[in-house]
């Protein structure tokens, strides 16, 4: 309720700092008999690692996952998940002069009038360091909806003003801005290492696509399938926006245009991406987020400390210069997290239905 | 659970279908002591109500809402409040036909994979009929944070191809179309009765802005101000994509020009559109939405019937050919019930804080 | 989250008075596809409703019960389902000398502290008046389980000092007091003569019966299934106490007695109650309830009024003098309800256990 | 959902089994500002610590807790609570024997059929051993309550047949037993010793108190603080039933014995238990639950194994004779973590509440 669980039938609950001893988190209600170990947490986990390529963070974090319980000889018990990350280079530094200071687009102010006090090291809770247990749940997600047939994946579809087209999978795992197109790399380098210099920082979106689900999840009318995605997404650190399918493409568009026409070979288009009335058509399910520039750069900005005055920021440390780039393990975390739960939620309920309608894709 | 309840402490559930003999809704969680009427209810259900120009459906429901518990004396009791309006203009009609089709980018294919029945009349339940309560939910929300002097208003932003700049709030209750620019409204107009000839419909974009709000609303992790004003919006009929503040805009800019300065008069700019790490920052709260353009148009598409069998599709009966206009009033319900949600979560943890420091706006 | 709401993926969200208008309910995540009419619902509202006989309160209310939505053409539609009950039986009379006073052992005095303002009409929101809408939801979950082969049943099992052996189901139905011992009605009916000459009231005790449950039912560790019984049955007006199995009487029980061996043919006794760890045993699921006399006698009491000035009340109007008479419907709609929920809870992440281990009865 | 989650505003949420590596907690909703250090948990932890006394498991946990999150400079900060406590005692032994046979009384019979695979280690999750983290929980609850004036305590009111009048709070903490009369102590000792030479075990009951509640805690009509409470308190390991106030007494009381009268020196009588209506009235909380005895004995027991054939159960390890002894703590944090869940619901609503009338107690 105080926002730090995601999901009503399999929950996710996470604690910690970006530099307290360690991060946790809690997953409940994974189905018993999952095969699992820490090396199926590991992977995406790696891939979401600070420290990886020149264009990331250069703070070094193992991000070396427990599983603590909900686990035994090899599978899941049905029982709850215990999960834990030591964290291991929080540089201690002298912090007596940004402690009473707010950062600019930082949640320092926020949490300060919200809270009354606040961890102030490395941004405490509001830190980006929190997604590392999203992507370990995630993962656990991710590993059930295999066994359904259901594939989570995401990639990098623009980087500040450089549009990225799909081209294919393989080379998203082949970059480290998990780009689709081998061919826009170079370009995404060159501009990277020019905002370095520039001692600034840029935008991204991301998407995300789920292949391979059965029509039926999504709870009308407040829990569809795209709010809670949107939702899921949305809560992520820095995004902005949230597009299901066509997004705001669809505001210029016609009905004629826009409508999924179906055949009994499938549908003729995926305007809709993946979901109808809030519930998941069979399609690919297709969501887009934009991810803001990251706050933290070292040009000077304007703000004001917490008796009110005045005063310049320059914001050092170890910081993404495009928080975006490892946004996407996250987001895939999200969505495979969103699709477990009403999974779940959906057979809660609909156990016995049984149509002979063929399904479509 | 099963997706008809919004919120967690301040929650509105709702029943009903198209053609069914009412709506309804409880909610619960109102603060006691509020005045409250049918009248407080019925402005918004009038701005939202079919039949009232020529651009929206000719249906017409006088959508006369009942106040049945929770107000006694004139005020509110903080008990569950029960709201019911009777359908009275469901013509009665042949569903021979359609009741075995699939409407294409309806929700009909996907009502029917995740229960196996469904009420075809209408629509059922993924009919936007649905939307009255969450209208009149929102107007008691609405009423309440007026009261902490929050107001939360909407307008179209764009419709179709037609862009609309924001000029002025007393114009956006005196035209059919929620436009805020007068000068605007007769190229609208235009458009409109055009689409009607090309039977065909088309998206709009609203924005919707609160003010007033006190910094501190929004539970981070998950549960952020701007996540779960996104399920709220993703949660309306029709709606595509969200955005919050500069939204997708932020993707290209970089952070030198995104981050929100602040000075002891106040922020410099709100591209963070009212929210920091999930947490209102006092700052005018603005979001966006884009909705598909309505998917019943006369025009013939193709569609599979329950057997799998290829059919031709004509939707008739009365339709908005634009759904954007009418979902002003809303996108202001939903923003206004997650505002009012968030409040209530926040005071009950953070009642004691107490901090020296200016608020900013 | 405001307390009228029961169950998590089968809920139960009731609104409604004693005097106020109607009183209604919504009922969401019930599986689609079941046969359901008004019909399924009066059966038990006429078990519970007033004025049946001289033992109960003599207000008389037809409780008949109308379903708005969530049925379509004879059974359940997977969408929420809306209940409603007009009152009719709310006679006007003069408020004035209550509202200002508080009843001893009533409401009253809590529901004036939390929430300043109160219905003092027949108690309001507190009238045992409400759970008719418990009951009405009941049988929804009622019917459900008997598709699966799960009966609910109750019976009284003591009046006031008179204790009550379980003799035969058939008796139950055949007397005012849900007697499962015929010979004893005519003990009851002289004592509770003999308690309305004397102007008083007297407690109760129900003993609520599920049989043809499945192993498997209940989430540990807090949602065990006796765990939510216990919030069920608790919930009821008047009640206060709850007992599993064996009850108080394990406290003085030895291990080696209370222990319920296992042999390939059942269990060999059922001190637990049908729950063991929190889980459903495949036993009979046992509850016994303790309620306390009708607060309402017309033997004077002292009490105070709103400004803090002795008075003394005298509680005229219909009341019963035991409620306990008619809370066995009650009590076996809240464990019916509670048994729905965790059968649903249960199937959403266990749905595909196997295990080859003969079932236990 | 699955069950590991207690509360609705301050949540606790838990991981771990008897044998696995560590327990864990994530206490979400702790209001910000509160001082909190390991040593305020370790108090109540060490109070339910096995193998202090020959009268209970010879297991012997240090228990020691570490905080990992959302305390910063010895105050809360409002999110996410950390906690962790490594199991030291686990010793290695051989369970070829006890994996394929149920246990009779325990948990195993249940566990296998809901999840198809259980961690047969010292009873794995269904151990009592996870209470351990209820009390850690609870020890921040009760510390916050403190700072409102509230005080939660409980004692041993019955070991087996041997019934305990309460006398002292003083003695409470001065005995193994939690025995709140000290001349009663031999007695219990001696009981416990013979109990040990017929290698049995028996029950006990327990009683909690809350004092300096204000009115107004508690959700009609599903969420009353006495169903919250009951809920709370029946989760806990071996409980069998619960009573508030005068609880199964109240069935043979008249109406005019049992109902509280006031004056405006306060209530007459306490046979309510502190509740009216579900609501707190100011009078001390009053709850007493029944513990069975400990199912694992050394007398051999009838059983059956996984494929359904006969086995004769004996059960060996280090086993508490009595579980009921250590019960007191754990009932007692179930009450805080109630209370304080309810303090936050109540305030979210009613925050603006005021009334003149005088509160009595």
């Amino acid at each position: 309720m105080s926002g730090n669980t995601f999901g009503k039938l399999f929950t996710v609950t996470t604690f910690g700092e970006s530099h307290g001893p360690a991060l946790g988190a809690i997953v409940d209600g994974c189905p018993p008999g999952l095969p699992l170990s820490e090396a199926d947490l590991q992977g995406d986990l790696d891939r979401r690692r600070p420290g990886t390529s020149r264009h990331t963070t250069q703070r070094r974090e193992p991000d070396q996952v427990r599983i603590l319980s909900g686990v035994f000889e090899g599978v899941t018990t049905g029982t709850s998940i215990g999960l834990l990350i030591e964290n291991t280079d929080q540089r201690s530094k002298d912090y007596s002069k940004i402690k009473d200071q707010f950062r600019p687009a930082h949640a320092d102010y926020t949490y300060h009038h919200k809270y009354g006090v606040r961890d102030y090291r490395g941004g405490g809770r509001s830190s980006a360091r929190e997604t590392a247990m999203r992507v370990a749940a995630g993962a656990i997600a991710k590993k059930y909806l295999a066994t359904m047939g259901i594939q989570v994946r995401g990639y990098m579809s623009q980087l500040g003003p450089i549009e990225i087209a799909f081209k294919e999978w393989q080379a998203v795992g082949e970059n480290a801005f998990f780009c689709p197109d081998p061919d826009k790399v170079p370009e995404l380098e060159a501009y990277m290492d020019q905002l370095r210099r520039d001692q600034d920082s840029v935008g991204a979106k991301i998407s995300v696509v789920a292949e391979g689900l059965p029509p039926g999840l999504g709870e009308p009318v407040f829990d569809r399938l795209d709010a809670d995605l949107a939702h899921g997404l949305m809560s992520i650190n820095a995004v902005k926006g949230v597009e299901i399918g066509a997004g705001f493409a669809s505001v210029a568009q016609r009905g004629s245009e826009h409508r999924d026409e179906m055949t009994p070979e499938g549908f003729l288009s995926n305007h809709a991406g993946g979901v109808l009335g809030g519930i998941s058509s069979g399609q690919p399910l297709i969501a887009h987020l934009a991810l803001k520039p990251t706050s933290s750069i070292t040009t000077p900005g304007r703000s004001i400390d917490v008796h009110g005055n005045p005063v310049e920021v320059i914001t050092k440390g170890r910081h993404d210069p495009c928080v975006g780039i490892r946004a996407t393990p996250i987001a895939e975390a999200m969505m495979a997290l969103t699709l477990i739960d009403h999974l779940l939620r959906h057979r809660a309920q609909n156990l016995d239905v049984r149509v002979d309608t063929p399904r479509l894709s």
